[in-house]
Order: C-alpha cells, then structure tokens, then sequence
C-alpha cells in the first residue's frame, strides 16, 4: 500500500466491524444509570449544587461498599498469607495462624504468588467437598468435581461456553427465569445461544410454575435446541426462597425433559424470611433416589461475593459438577488451564468460607458474634424494606425472603410512560433516572433483569445501613408520590 | 415423556454434543506433560520407586513456585490493606502504610472486599499512566486508556473478542508468532478466528523478518480477513529481545496493512543480555510521528506476574488502549462489566508494581536490593542456561536476551521420531515425557508453541535457584545424550 493509503487509514476497529455477538451485550446492573451516578458523585465532589448530598449505589450487592465490615478472622488469614512474616507475631490467634500453615503449604513455594492447579488448589477443593457434604446432610462430594472459579460469573460463563453448539434450529438454547440477573443474558448474548425465558410468578412470590417451564420449553423447542435449564435461588433480583416440593419438581421436569440443571446458589446463607430454608439442588437430587441422581446433570455455583461474608472484591467461587460425562469433564480441566488459575486469595478465601473457626477455636464465638451480626442485621432490613415499600401506594413489594434484593412492582401514570416512549426510554428506565436526579438514589430498572410486558419494578439493594436504609426508603416514598401527582 | 424416557436417559452434554471450538483448544504449558507430571509427584509422595526424588517443574514461569522472594515492600501493603488493624502496628514502615491507606481510600467502604470500577480503580489506573509515561520518556498516557485486567491473558482474550467477526472468507484472521505462548492459538481457537503463524528466524536469534510478515499476510488474504498482528517482546517462549528498529519496521508494517497490533509487553523488566533494552511498541509508536501516533491502534498488555515481582497466583495486570475507537472503547467498557471487575488484591499489586518506594521513602533500599537480586539471578541463570545447553551436542541454544525460557533446538534421532510415530506422539513430546519419566524434570515441548516443520525444541523456563539449575541442565545433558545413543 502507498504512503497515501497510510494518510487515508480508516480504523481497523470501528462499531461497524467489531464482533456483532459483543454488541448485543447487555448489563443493567453497570449500565447507563450507574455511569451517570458516577458523574454524578464527580460533580458533587467539584462542588456543583445538587437536590442531594450524596450518592446512594442501591444497585449492586456490594456489601462492604455499604458498610459491612468483613469478617475478622477471614482478613487476618489473608494479611497472614500475604505477609508470611506475620506468622511470628503474637498478636495474631494460633487458628488463624494454622488456617494460613495451611493455605501457604498447599502453595507453590509456600508462596501465594505462584500459580495453583488450573481447577484450584486441592486443599481447598477438599474443604469445599466437606462443607458441601455437611451442608447436604451427607450427601457425598467428590473433591475432583469442584472447581474453583473468579466469582460465580467466571464458572457460569465457563460452563455455558461449553455447552453452546450447533446453528439455526438446532442452536443451543438456554432457559433462564425473566426476571433475571443479567450475566445470563449478556453471556448468552456473548456466544450467539437462544435465550429462553421463563416467567416467575410474581403473583406467587416469584416462585416458579412447571406449567410456564413447559409452555416457554415447548415455544422453543420450534426454533431452538433447549439444553440448559438456570436457576436462582435464592432469587436475584427477586429475593424469593424456593421451597422443598419446587426444587423437586424442577428437577424432575429437567430430568424428563433432558436438560442440564444450573443452579446459582450464591446467597444461600442469606435466607431472612420464617418458614423459609434453603434447600441445595444437588440434596434435593439426591434424596429423588437413584433415577435422578445417577442421571440429571447438575452444576451449583457459590461464591465469595454474599452471604455474611460479602467479599466480592476478592473474586473467589467454586462450581460443582454432578452427573458430568467424563470427556466432556476433561475438555473442561482443559479449557480453565488456559487462563491458568483462579486469583489464589479468592481462593484462600473461599477455603475460609467453607472452613471456619469450630467450637473451641479461639476465634470461634468473634466469628460467630460477627456473622450473626451481619445475617441479623440483613434480616431486619429485608423486612424493613418490603414493609415501608408497601406502604406506598402505586407500590407492591413480595416478601424479601432471602438474597439481598427487593424488586418491587411500581406504577408508572400513562402520562410518564408516553414520556419515556417520546424519548425513547424504557418506562422504568426513565422513572429511575428521574429518581437518581431527584433524591441521588441509584436504583436499576426492571426492565434491565426482564418483566412481564407492561408491568414495572425497580431492584434495590437492602445493603445500607439500618439508618441510611429508613432515609432512602423515604425519599423513595417521596420521590414516588411526587411523580406520580406531575404525571397524573 | 415417560418414565420409560427417564431410565434410558442419556446425557445433556457430552463430547459429541459440545461446543466444538472449546475442543480445538489445546494449552500445551498446562498439557499431558504436566498432568503426568502431578500424578509422578502423587506416586512419588506414596512411596512408589523412581528414579529420581522429585519432579522439578520447569515448563511454566512460576517464579514463587522455583523459590524466587515475593518483595517485602508488596507483600507489606497487600496485608496491611487485607486486614488494616495493621495500620496501628508500629513495625511496618510509613511507606507502606501510607501507600495502603491509598488503596484503601480508593476503594467502597475502604475494604478490598468492595467491587471496583470495571475498568478497574481509578488511583490505581492514574498511577499505571504516570509510570508509562515516565517508561516511554514523557510520551503522554491518559487514565482513560489504561483497564486493569485478571492477569494479561484476560485482557488478550477480551480484545481478541472484540475483533473476532465475520464468516468463511471475511473471518478474521490474527498473526501470531511461531514459535507462539499457546495463549494465543487457544483463544483464536475458542473464538473460531482464524490463526494465521508468521515464523521467527531461528537463526537470527528468533527476530521478525518483515518479509515473513508479508509472506504469511499474503497467502492469509486469499482465505480470511487479517485484521491485527501479535507480537511478544521480550519473547515468550524464544527469549529474544526486539531492537528498535525491528519494532519501528513492524509499526509500519501494521500501519501499511492495516492491522491492529497487540503488544505483549509483560516481561518488559526481564532483559539480560548486554546490548538489549526494551523499547515499547508505544514509545517507538510515538517517536515515529503523527502520521503513525495518530492512527495506528495498538494496545499493549502488562502483568503483576513475571518480571522481578513474579506474583503470578494475583492476577493482576492491565492492558493500554491508544487510538481505539470511541465508540469501541464504549463496547470494551460494557463487556468488562460483565464480569464486574479484576480481583481487587491484584489490582493492589499492578498499582505497587507501578508506584514501587521511591528514593528517600523508608522502604526504598531495601526494595532496590531485593529487585537486583533477583533481576541479577535471572541474568546469571539466564547465561548459564545458554552455555550448558550449547556445550551438548545435538541441542543449540539461542541467548535467551529476555523473558524466562529458553527455547534450543534438539536433534532426535531418525529411530526416535519413527518410534514416536508409531505411538502417534509428536517426536519432542516422546522425547519431553521420556524426560520426564527419567529425570522427573518437566519441559513442553517445542509442538505446543508450534515450530518449522522437521525442527524440534523444548521450552525450559531459567527459573529453578542456581544450584538446582545446575543440576537440572546436567541431568538434562545425561539425559539427551543417553537418549541420542539409545535410538542411534
């Protein structure tokens, strides 16, 4: 090419010639109305006048941004792994002590440093293996089926991405609930498979229909090949706890129907409402006898990032994979040593998390003492959240059963969604940035996780603090009637 | 379906019915050889007989792992920022107190456990621009450009994604080196790109010959659509160190032919040999003038995990964006939000690395001693690598300039690669595992990096403490002459 084609380069990557998959990405939970609460925390701090004070990121379950202190035992076996010199100081308790022996020794070079094996260190995935069979009530864990992950989205992007396959008709489809939490969509989006939604039934506390699995399995059955069932629960955005009899029926609907179960578990131990448990898959399975357990195809996912804990900074995860075909599993091995290895704190973490101080440790009741402090503490604003939301009218909230989200139905007048709709804006969209301009609460619309055409929600984070939490609930109340009276 | 259709339920997933990209990728560093390795060193921990003591792992730059020292001065900052009780001990210097309150005050709620900003912390991207800018003799770096990354694979995978489109013809095609960091190929291959292998000159120290670059595009136009150009310098897994003038031709080059170039740049502090300097494909960029800064896009890619600081089990790296298309950025910008952000403790680290003490700041000394150290072993193993392998008749070994490998060339006999034919092996994985099972020393195969046809190599990292690396290269000399006469 001449030097005048050098002078007349065009880019090699525009929008127009990028990867068409990527573009169809979408995630609510970051997207625009998170990237204007960020300019505006920017221009508050240069000093421009605002109706408000402060920014308050009700968007995400981001616990320790709210407030929520870390567990102290999780942090001193980190800064001990980190600083192995620490081990010499007397001021640290011998558990913690023995706990970081023991992740330093299961490391290259007694080194968090080195890289560990693809899947995780073995050491942890054995801690994993016996949490899950105490969990489980003795269910058996096989150490080689856990692998650990960065965060629960890395395993859930990873065990989609090997299960996608074929074109046209025979394109791989996935079930997912609507509403749902938008890593399902965008990875779906991301590897060109057909997302299939299934409604959950608002009316019933979110809780899912077989009959609606059926009718969304069936439509898609013409146009797609339904190979994977996701599930989440505890729910997000929707805060809803499945019951026992439920579960069974899903598996036994994924068992009829040949398809793979996945079941994001990430907030099991955040279950607040009475009468409410949290019941895992694979226990569940097991209990269906033999037929199903020795067939149905499972992967659960958990995380670092929830719970009491609430260290999604640290990106730690682990999935279990039940029922998996041998070679498929070994492709799997091989597809997760391309990025070598899981960050080894989100593993030293993770090992923690499933393996924490017992009765007679020394830091045993301080552990105790916090989580419970946390876990009550959530508890009463997931009940303080469904109680004032429902106290406004044009407002409608289920029972926030468990997780860490409210997803509350909201009335938008005639007159704000031909507004939005002028502007080319989702409804609840448009009543959400008014929102964050208005009272500087940053909320993410229902539409960003899916609804029910014609219905609006917004979800909310219970995380602030109990104080912070009352405020926001009432400047949502204010903010709502206020709307609600402009656009009448 | 029936209950009959349940008992004779075959599997979801299988090899058959999987994503058929997923099994074209091979990752040769993490391949047979080191599974076989780990289960040697199972057998060896159960007491079974071999004849060697232990497995020595050379095939993967695991500094930590080979006994290389963490630098005091991180490892200080991350426990103080895992666990900030430690900002009121009065052993840790000022310094890194006052760096960790930094990080701390950087993050939600001031703990590691809070997500960042997708893109990755703002301080931490401010300060990564600073130290390119003073790297590049004053070239200027906006913050904006900077995303911190999971590790630099993460940020080659997710820039590769981006580029990847089109069908048959119009795919799109990527150069890469051969010999190549299998990285690459396997996330070409996941991606269903089109892998299009440009060789380095053995023969003259593996550089690039720009004539092999048109070669390899030419005859790849007939079939796919090239669009961007990869190259790693200091070389992975071949050692060289790129001159500036080899750089400025291959800027050209790109810019003649419209390719987007993706630098690795991750061993960038890892160069030995007397004579060679890293030059940035930013800097040369840059001093080309306009007609090339203005237009070319490149981005270039860093890591936590090699050079001096070998912290590889973080995760941590970034990549530099320039010239990217805005609209682009904006897509790259939401896909990393996908995954909500790297790990916090490597984002920590990256902003150590790049932000070390500076003189006069209590930890300075003792943090430039440790550098030299350890830069200083990698030197002198470096050349002893080199002239061990080269005394051994029928291997030749390049000067390993850079980087952590050496790459000879081995000859192996006519009998040998008949023998390795028959077992369908390639000859220099017969050869590496029959290393293996005699030495307990585990290399990979030159096959896993690619290599020209009838040539066989293996990669060997210089990583192993001296002494040990001495014994290593003489049992590897036993090794290969035993082997030369055995098939002779």
């Amino acid at each position: 090419m001449s030097e005048n084609g050098v002078l007349s380069r065009a880019k090699v990557l525009t929008i127009d010639t990028m990867n068409p998959t990527v573009k169809k990405v979408e995630y609510a939970v970051r997207g625009p109305i998170v990237l204007r609460a960020v300019e505006l925390e920017r221009e508050l701090s240069e000093g421009m006048k605002k109706p408000f004070s402060e920014v308050i990121k009700a968007n995400i379950g981001d616990a320790h941004a709210m407030g929520q202190q870390p567990i102290t035992f999780f942090r001193q076996v980190l800064a001990l792994c980190s600083y192995p010199e620490l081990l010499n100081d007397s001021t640290f308790p011998e558990d913690a002590k023995s706990r970081a022996r023991r992740i330093l020794q299961s490391c290259g070079g007694n080194s968090m440093g080195s890289y560990t094996a693809s899947q995780g260190i073995d050491s942890v995935r054995q801690d994993v293996a016996r949490y899950i069979e105490r969990r489980d009530g003795g269910v058996p864990c096989d150490p080689d089926d856990i692998y650990l992950t960065t965060g629960a989205s890395d395993g859930i992007v990873t065990m989609l991405k090997l299960l996608v396959c074929g074109e046209g008709a025979t394109r791989t489809g996935v079930m997912i609930s609507i509403p749902q939490y938008p890593l399902y969509s965008a990875a779906l989006a991301e590897l060109g498979a057909v997302q299939i939604n299934y409604y959950l039934n608002e009316e019933k506390c979110w809780s899912m229909d077989i009959s609606e699995l059926q009718r969304a399995l069936d439509e898609a059955r013409r146009h797609c090949n339904p190979r994977a069932l996701c599930v989440i629960n505890p729910g997000n955005p929707t805060g809803q706890v499945q019951s026992r009899q439920c579960i069974e029926d899903v598996i036994r609907f994924a068992a009829n129907e040949r398809l793979l179960l996945m079941a994001d578990e990430v907030y099991q131990d955040n279950v607040y409402a009475e009468g409410c448990q949290f019941h895992s898959f694979k226990k569940v399975l097991f209990e269906m006898g033999p037929e199903y357990s020795d067939t149905v195809e499972l992967v659960s996912f958990h995380s670092t990032s929830k719970c009491y804990m609430g260290e999604c900074g640290f990106r730690g995860g682990y999935m279990e994979i039940i029922n998996m075909d041998d070679e498929v599993k070994a492709q799997l091995t091989k597809l997760v040593s391309v990025r070598l290895c899981p960050p080894v704190p989100g593993q030293a973490l993770m090992d923690l998390v499933v393996n924490p101080p017992q009765p007679g440790e020394p830091s045993h009741d301080n552990f105790i003492k916090e989580r419970t402090i946390t876990l009550s503490a959530l508890a009463e604003k997931a009940k303080l959240t469904e109680q004032v939301l429902n106290t406004i009218q044009g407002i409608s909230c289920n029972p926030v059963q468990g997780a860490m989200y409210s997803f509350p139905r909201i009335t938008i007048p005639e007159k704000a969604i031909q507004e939005a709709m002028d502007k080319g804006q989702e409804p609840d969209m448009f009543y959400c940035m008014k929102m964050l301009e208005e009272t500087g609460i940053c909320l993410v619309p229902g539409s960003g996780f899916g609804q029910t055409d014609g219905t609006y929600h917004f979800r909310m984070t219970i995380l602030p603090p109990t104080d912070k939490l009352t405020i926001l609930l009432n400047k949502v109340k204010e903010f709502h009637q206020k709307f609600t009276q402009q656009y009448s």
